[in-house]
């Protein structure tokens, strides 16, 4: 087996030791005689999976008692629509602040069954200040992304919204460093960055914010469903939910987020410097707003860019082309990334560089 | 490894050969250097994978040119609301059978977007015939069960109901045996019987139906944006569309739903026949009704239930026990269980009622 470095913005890089050991139990689970994707989503074995990636995750991000943790299907896409259709409660507005695709996105879906006011838009290459901020006293609530995939915009700080719930889509940085949970009315991240394999949504929600969903609102949709039945109203995406037991199993053997958040820190840090130090790349972003998760980056010369994505995928460094919507390159360094992923991507952009610049 | 025979309801069995495939190439996927799971989905890589996973559902089951095949998420629980949020058309009223526990479901569900008019009902142990319809001229489709996983009760024959589409849940007996596509408005199948793991549905749609779908429905539900966008509208389970895939390339392997089916009718012959011989075991369905894929079983002594789940287990035979709705017991016998299970499980039948009888 020969395991390359993958810096693909999703589905993403997950910890080696998470695949041998799904590897290794794949077709006989704990000596059960069949696979862990093969058992009942009722059976004591697979309950106690559930619940231990529950309370692990629990325990990783120190989610306070009064906030239910879902695992969901639908991706954020889904999230997209559930969350006004169960935050707005009765009322009309909501607050969006747009700073990139996803939040765009999130904007775009959310205007199919609400006002939504911007309360700060920007031009993809920054986050507004709180003094920035336009909040409206009559939203429902504050909905925004922290750290944008594909710009590779983060928020260095988090909104303070006051009595207005404030709502997260934290797909691509969730997990990746400590964050207070409580200033937040609900987080929701799809898995396939930092948590696990594509098709698992993960949800925390504040207590208080159940129960009050848009008539029509499917049963699938509705977070109090999900939040009555122990997320597994119908059958859940088993697997899904398992491997990310075990990637939340892996990150506490790192340390934790507090741990791992260092080493992201420390990867992103060389790499953003590398770039600022060299002529031949560039990074578009707000140095107080850049993104420790996903690194865009473009070359002074953009006719080279077929010739470094694939010099550098023979180099064994692998997915590195920007979206297809915005172009170039970005290096998205999620905590399975290891540090010597960045290592060697700093060598190889040094290498060609030279050879080319 | 050793391999146990499952009869679980669901998640369900899988190919031995699907699950040694999947477990070789779980870290480095074609000396790829990484996992399927760790790609984009609109890599090259993984859009082959997804596009032959599709055509070999088309050919397995000849789906016409008119019609759509969605690899979605959230189960045959989220087609109960996107049903009526996009077949409706505009029309108040759909027609449901209902047989189970299932279609009971989808009901419920329905009645929350439109007139639901019951156009036969049963006792849960037997299937209406074709006369005993009461079809509605206004209805927007018909939809019902095919095979209900919980009671066991199976239609020996596709509704007739003339132009207005009829729509099935097929979860738990997709790909059992040959089936006439052109008779349906829509098909739909959560994965996890005869597909593949949870957290992926299978949808086949019949293009005329699309582009209708109620205003509020969230986009993730519209079955036009899926069908738009090649089931890629955002990132979907990867991982589960490529077990499905490797479970379709099994099962034409094996030669396809005709020889299958064979097979399927084979094993379920034998266990009814030994059922109906017996007099320490029943099966409370109609004789024509009785499901190919899930044998629900009861003892005579129900106070020997723990004794046979406990022994059965011990001998290898996993996941016997009855719906938790119905008790009892219940062997799910679908495509990847082989007539092997079967024949031990008559074995084991005949043992214990010898040595309880």
């Amino acid at each position: 087996m020969t395991r390359a470095y993958n810096f693909c913005a999703g589905p993403a890089a997950l910890p080696t030791d998470v695949l041998q050991q799904a590897q290794q139990e794949m077709a006989d689970w704990h000596d059960k005689g069949l696979s862990i994707m093969e058992m009942s989503h009722r059976s004591k074995e697979f309950v106690a999976v559930a619940e231990q990636a529950e309370q692990d995750l629990r325990e990783l991000m120190q989610v306070p008692d009064n906030y239910k943790v879902l695992f969901m299907q639908g991706g954020a896409s889904s999230q997209f629509s559930m969350v006004p259709m169960n935050l707005l409660r009765g009322q009309a507005k909501a607050d969006y602040i747009l700073t990139g695709q996803w939040s765009k996105k999130a904007i775009a879906e959310a205007k199919r069954y609400c006002d939504v006011h911007l309360a700060a838009s920007t031009d993809f290459a920054s986050a507004p200040t709180q003094a920035e901020l336009e909040l409206s006293a009559d939203a429902a609530y504050v909905h925004y992304c922290p750290n944008e995939t594909i710009g590779g915009v983060r928020f260095d700080y988090i909104p303070e919204t006051g009595a207005v719930p404030l709502v997260a889509d934290y797909s691509s940085a969730i997990l990746s460093e400590p964050l207070d949970v409580s200033r937040f009315g609900m987080i929701y991240a799809g898995a396939q960055k930092n948590i696990g394999p594509a098709g698992l949504c993960v949800v925390i929600v504040r207590d208080d914010l159940l129960g009050q969903a848009l008539p029509g609102t499917p049963a699938m949709f509705d977070y109090q469903t999900a939040a009555n039945n122990g997320s597994m109203y119908n059958t859940p995406p088993t697997y899904s939910w398992y491997l990310a037991g075990l990637v939340f199993q892996w990150l506490k053997a790192q340390g934790g987020v507090e741990a791992i958040g260092e080493v992201n820190r420390r990867k992103a840090a060389k790499l953003y410097a590398f770039i600022d130090g060299n002529d031949f790349y560039a990074n578009p972003v707000a140095l107080a707003n850049r993104s420790i998760m996903n690194v865009p980056f473009t070359l002074a010369d953009d006719s080279l860019d077929a010739a470094f994505l694939q010099q550098s995928e023979q180099a064994g460094l692998l997915n590195l082309a920007g979206h297809r919507s915005v172009g170039g390159m970005r290096a998205s360094i999620y905590n399975a990334v290891p540090e010597a992923a960045v290592d060697a991507l700093i060598d190889f952009m040094g290498d060609f560089a030279r050879r080319h610049g």
